[in-house]
């Protein structure tokens, strides 16, 4: 019952000698489901953009030596020899002498080399009068001076927002290559729970962690599929679990890891597959009964049944291999410094994370305090907290009065000096 | 021609008198289409949570009474009972003298007032030999203690994440009231734009605002409908607005605003309702020529056709609307301080945001860079920044080595010393 169990950085590692969170694998999507996605490959331009030289502003598209000496006092007059309208093909030729009217981001006519701005022009029948000289390559873009064929525009591993799919879209791309979101079933056991909507008869509560863990999965990248409250018998965990490992990249359950009769889970994911059970209850807290397994690849992690612990230890735990798994670099949780408002104790040997909420004293210093658990199972005890403060497992406490690092759930609410 | 434009303040002022930010509507949503969604009302339970007193330990439910003076050398015999399962109703009443067997999680049975721990017990047929006394209410969770019926547990205006879904999981909703995401019509006009994949013919250039611009849509809680690129012709134009109007939030218009005989969307839209165009060009580097409508309390944003310029303008004047509109609280962008690499002018008697790089020098400077822009048309420009750099329309430049205030696009990507 006392047996020493595995450290928060040994449990760490045990997990990543087993499992590498590597992309579970690629598709393609088309632009507009692209958004929030994460490139699988280097996209590289096929085509130069601009694809033409364009002209940038109104004006007349000259062969720019046509222009030299041209001033207010005195005009160059050239020749109007036609037309450029945007998204044409030019259909004149800019000899020496002759201008074409142009508009901005019309092709320049093959012969012009700069482009004066309408402003300093005048037009008479016609004759041009040009009242300043241009240069050549003036008030033009030239083809590929944005994107240059064969550049590489954006690089694997980019996750795509609104400035990226701008890219995709300018070099012509409606489809594009990105990681596959993993697919991560989400079971839940205990005889107390019951599913949210029924009647709630004696002795049971609501499941509140198949929910909160779905929209944790869909918060680090990946799919749910709940598989909804599973019995705690042999029979039916076992289909339920192999159905999980079946359809999906990670399992997670939650419940029924109290050790205990009931302790069925870690059984029956020891007979699926390989190696099986890797962790097995790990010296932190929240979240102790913690068990790990992995079955050829795929990991199932238990969970404990308490809201608060079982989500806390998929953040810790699980979100790192599902953002592996769905070819998102590993993040570093936002933290920003506090100072405690009050001595903090870690739970003897074991590596503690206090929730705490920030507030602004009278004096402008930033205080985390913890938040008032009452007892383990309080679901509201993660969402009343702004972040945490982690203990170490070998600190006797936290003091009172100084400074400590608070790693943040999510953005900051708004806090209120007291 | 050189009307006075509005100043970017007097343009924010002037849409604010226009238009109200406010939500669009609620609808109702289940829990699994909840995540990143804004509640529309406070929530309040209806429920204890938990229902009923729980034990939390594995032990035995016993009146306190009973087990004060007992010890390691002296245990107190009483006698079993019967047993309490987790989620079921006890059947069991705990008299004087006696104790019943409990589960962690388990409702404690009438006539017990406190749990004493397996690990202090022994059992030995119907005598349960208890070696530690309890007080009453030790080791159990009142009912309600986590959240009381009658409690407010969530706010109106929350955005819920995995932590709030759980909360309203434990009071057993399946539905919650959240805030419409705003429909907005996007359109592009412009004869040389064409769609990504089709073939590219000279003159053309691929439309990269409508999916820019959708999946802005997206970042801002709002649902992008694609209407197509629609041709300068004022009946194809006119009933594009109008399907537009009728179907959307707000409307989008990129491209075809230049000054020239193809503007035809900011009179088109004074046909369709009132007030018609407030804003008709605004002094800001990018985005100069940007016209904005309210339409019947609907606005329409019509956006310069450069990529970068229509992206940007969104973010300023866009986002900020829509974000309104769904309900979600108007957000201060992220910024940090950094040195300018260089000296920045901005564009005479505009407010000037230059799109920046940030990378860290050898002694660890962060610096902000200009991103070369090479000429205005640039999509690439903003999908390379990491930010930008204000310039007020009063400023005759920013120098180099100082102190600037860097706003950030998204999160900060890898910076390398140079």
């Amino acid at each position: 019952m006392f047996r020493k169990l595995l450290s928060f950085d040994e449990a760490k590692q045990i997990l990543r000698q087993n499992l590498s969170p590597k992309p579970i694998g690629v598709e393609r999507v088309s632009l507009s489901e692209a958004h929030d996605r994460v490139l699988a490959q280097d996209v590289v331009a096929h085509i130069d953009i601009p694809p033409f030289i364009r002209s940038i502003v109104d004006g007349y598209a000259v062969k720019a030596a046509d222009t030299f000496g041209a001033s207010e006092e005195k005009p160059v007059c050239i020749r109007f020899c036609g037309q450029v309208a945007v998204g044409e093909s030019p259909n004149v030729v800019v000899e020496k002498g002759l201008a074409a009217e142009i508009a901005t981001g019309a092709p320049l006519p093959e012969g012009a080399d700069g482009v004066v701005m309408v402003e300093y022009t005048t037009r008479q029948g016609d004759n041009v009068f040009i009242r300043r000289p241009v240069s050549s390559g003036e008030n033009i873009m030239e083809a590929g001076s944005d994107i240059r064929k064969g550049e590489k525009v954006l690089r694997k591993s980019q996750i795509l927002s609104s400035r990226e799919i701008g890219v995709l879209a300018a070099i012509g791309l409606t489809e594009v290559t990105v990681y596959k979101r993993p697919k991560v079933a989400i079971l839940s056991t205990g005889a107390e729970v019951v599913e949210p909507g029924k009647s709630l008869l004696p002795g049971k509560i609501y499941d509140i962690n198949a929910h909160a863990l779905s929209a944790a999965v869909l918060e680090s990248g990946g799919e749910p599929i709940n598989l909804g409250i599973i019995p705690d018998k042999r029979d039916r965990l076992t289909r339920a679990l192999e159905k999980a490992l079946d359809s999906a990249d990670a399992v997670i359950t939650s419940g029924g890891v109290s050790v205990g009769p009931k302790d069925l889970t870690p059984q029956i994911v020891n007979t699926l597959g390989k190696p099986g059970v890797i962790i097995s209850g790990i010296a932190v807290k929240p979240g102790k009964p913690t068990t790990i397994a992995v079955v050829d690849g795929k990991p199932v992690f238990s969970l404990p049944g308490h809201p608060t612990s079982s989500l806390f230890m998929f953040m810790v735990f699980v979100r790192p291999i599902l953002l592996g798994f769905a070819g998102r670099n590993e993040e570093t949780m936002p933290k920003l410094k506090a100072v405690s408002s009050t001595k903090m104790f870690p739970a003897r040997g074991r590596r503690t994370f206090v929730m705490v909420n920030l507030t602004i004293d009278k004096i402008g210093t930033l205080l985390a305090t913890p938040v008032p658990t009452g007892l383990s199972g309080a679901i509201t005890t993660l969402a009343k907290a702004d972040g945490f403060v982690e203990i170490s497992e070998k600190q006797q406490f936290v003091d009172a009065g100084i400074e400590v690092d608070v790693y943040l759930f999510g953005k900051l609410r708004k806090t209120e000096a007291k």
